[in-house]
């Protein structure tokens, strides 16, 4: 890619740089993030977004946080534990910004339990070490997804995506669009339509923008054309990420992706889920307990400045849907694919081979 | 209601007023069309639309531009066919458009038929007092529609609507919104979900501002939300407008309805159809043969001045799209409901009864 989402700046004095994906298409601006403040405040207004990079952006929110944490080493893990639990409060549907912060928080026990005399700069340099770890293999995650799933890229097919799942949503080259730009590198000529995904236009805005980025045939529409697309032939698989999916596979992603697997579904077409192992929550039996973020009114009752809606008009805002694992043809995450997800798949899935580590 | 959406001033030299839609919900003004230019920009720009309100806005027409026939009643009827095929330009899909340019022809050519000595005068008078009773029989259309649909509408239901098939679409009381007025005046209580209706916003704008000003329960709702509504139960029947209707039943409407289709018919809700019986067109066999116009890409990759897109993005923007009569639970006319409807039902249905006349 020719940008990188986010990276960190420096040493454990350093800071995390991100794009402000606020300003995008018009603006490549960084900007840079100190205090845990003003990452939960970019994570919540969606300077960055997208489940993988929440994840990997809160793993260095704790490191930020140690900077200025009080006294000793217990000191600092209670500081540590105070700012994770601030962190995940910033947005509550990706799994993937708990899995993170709890890996961080296991990091600093570990380190400690095994180094007891240990001050409390090897123990932030242990948390930094650990943030680049889940950062490095956000990336290595990203890649295996498109060398797993560019095999479902035929030549001259139409895909469609929603939302923006792709190297703005993660520290790498993306999931759901991960395996269009393999396909890309090897010369697989396609085209893409990218939902414009309303309410926040992160397909029009962001996925539009990195897609001709890269040289790839995109094609623009409102999410309401999807189905006229499918009717038309022109879409043979749609592919989208996701935010948490549960031990069944039911999968939640922005709103919008529920009604495309039943138009999918209607017109016969493949329809597949990409994302990190990091985004299963088995603790979750099933997608009816996915806590759904409501957003603001003023997200579908504005553009911009300017209002076009009546003024105190009722707006229902849900940020996220949920996709029943029945609608799902297959989940390709970075240990391979899994068809027809269910429990039992998801388990043995998940168990196999080795899920990379640091 | 409480506002006129067309309303003609004066007599033969008078001209036509219409609400400017562009401005709603912010502003209600009222322009003047003087000119048979000014309304052709008017219906194109949509400052009228809605397939109905375009029919008798376009009746009107006709008699503006009888203000500027030259010479005798044969040069003045040379320039009224000149003038009805002008505004037969100015949009393509609606057939209400056609529908009432052809009866105001067809009125000029009876008149100088049956009155071989008339003056300019007396036809001007006599197109317009046919223009006139399209716009009254439109009003008493969607009287009708309603009087007939308000069954449908249960207490305590949650209905969905799509882009604006209202007051502001017709001369009277609207199409598809008709049935709510009614149900409402009875006293019955219910909720309407609008969709916003990408990308011109003729949900939030004129819809959700109709029924607000009339004091229905309204939510507004991005396209996108409708599945998961349905899927949560909150969804007992979607009712839209039409802008076509081929003789099979195969009905063109706004982009997006085609996928609600899909999502009512997969979550088993009832999908209806609410338009006069000038939106039926016999002439075409099914839907495959009904122009679906493409509007300019700015209208998906710009908000007002802002551009939300790359430059140069590829945009597929069509206005309409077709949903298959077998995904239609009903049509509603002001003759009646058509169930299941198919070419022999349809062909019954408008030929029964007497179709209001002057």
């Amino acid at each position: 890619m020719v940008f990188e989402t986010l990276r960190w700046i420096g040493g454990i004095d350093g800071c995390l740089e991100l794009i402000d994906q606020r300003l995008l298409p018009a603006e490549l601006v960084y900007m840079q993030c100190r205090t845990p403040v003003q990452l939960y405040d970019a994570i919540r207004t969606l300077a960055v977004r997208g489940a993988p990079a929440i994840g990997v952006a809160a793993a260095y929110g704790v490191c930020i946080g140690m900077q200025t944490a009080p006294g000793d080493t217990e000191g600092a893990m209670q500081h540590l534990d105070a700012t994770a639990a601030y962190l995940a409060e910033s947005r509550p549907t990706a799994v993937n910004l708990f899995w993170a912060l709890d890996r961080v928080k296991a990091r600093g026990r570990r380190f400690l339990a095994e180094n007891p005399v240990a001050d409390r700069q090897t123990l932030a340099e242990a948390l930094l070490n650990e943030a680049h770890a889940i950062c490095a293999e956000d990336k290595a995650m990203c890649k295996a997804i498109g060398d797993h799933g560019r095999r479902l890229v035929a030549h001259d097919a139409g895909l469609l995506t929603h939302c923006n799942a792709g190297a703005l949503a993660t520290a790498g080259q993306g999931t759901a669009l991960s395996p269009m730009y393999e396909a890309h590198k090897m010369g697989c000529k396609f085209r893409v339509y990218v939902d414009e995904t309303r309410p926040l236009l992160q397909g029009a805005r962001l996925t539009a923008w990195e897609l001709t980025q890269a040289g790839i045939d995109a094609t623009l529409i409102c999410d309401n054309m999807a189905g006229v697309l499918m009717r038309q032939g022109k879409i043979n698989a749609v592919i989208t990420g996701a935010d948490r999916i549960a031990a069944n596979g039911d999968t939640a992603n922005k709103i919008g992706t529920f009604s495309l697997s039943v138009l999918a579904a209607h017109h016969n077409i493949p329809f597949y889920i990409a994302a990190p192992s990091s985004t299963f929550d088995l603790s979750i039996e099933n997608g009816d307990r996915i806590p759904i973020e409501q957003r603001a009114a003023d997200e579908v009752a504005c553009l911009g400045a300017q209002r076009t809606a009546p003024e105190k008009m009722n707006v229902y805002n849900p940020a996220f849907d949920v996709t029943p694992a029945a609608q799902i043809t297959a989940i390709i995450t970075e240990k391979g694919i899994v068809e027809k997800p269910n429990a039992e798949k998801i388990a043995r899935h998940l168990h196999s081979g080795a899920l990379p580590t640091r």
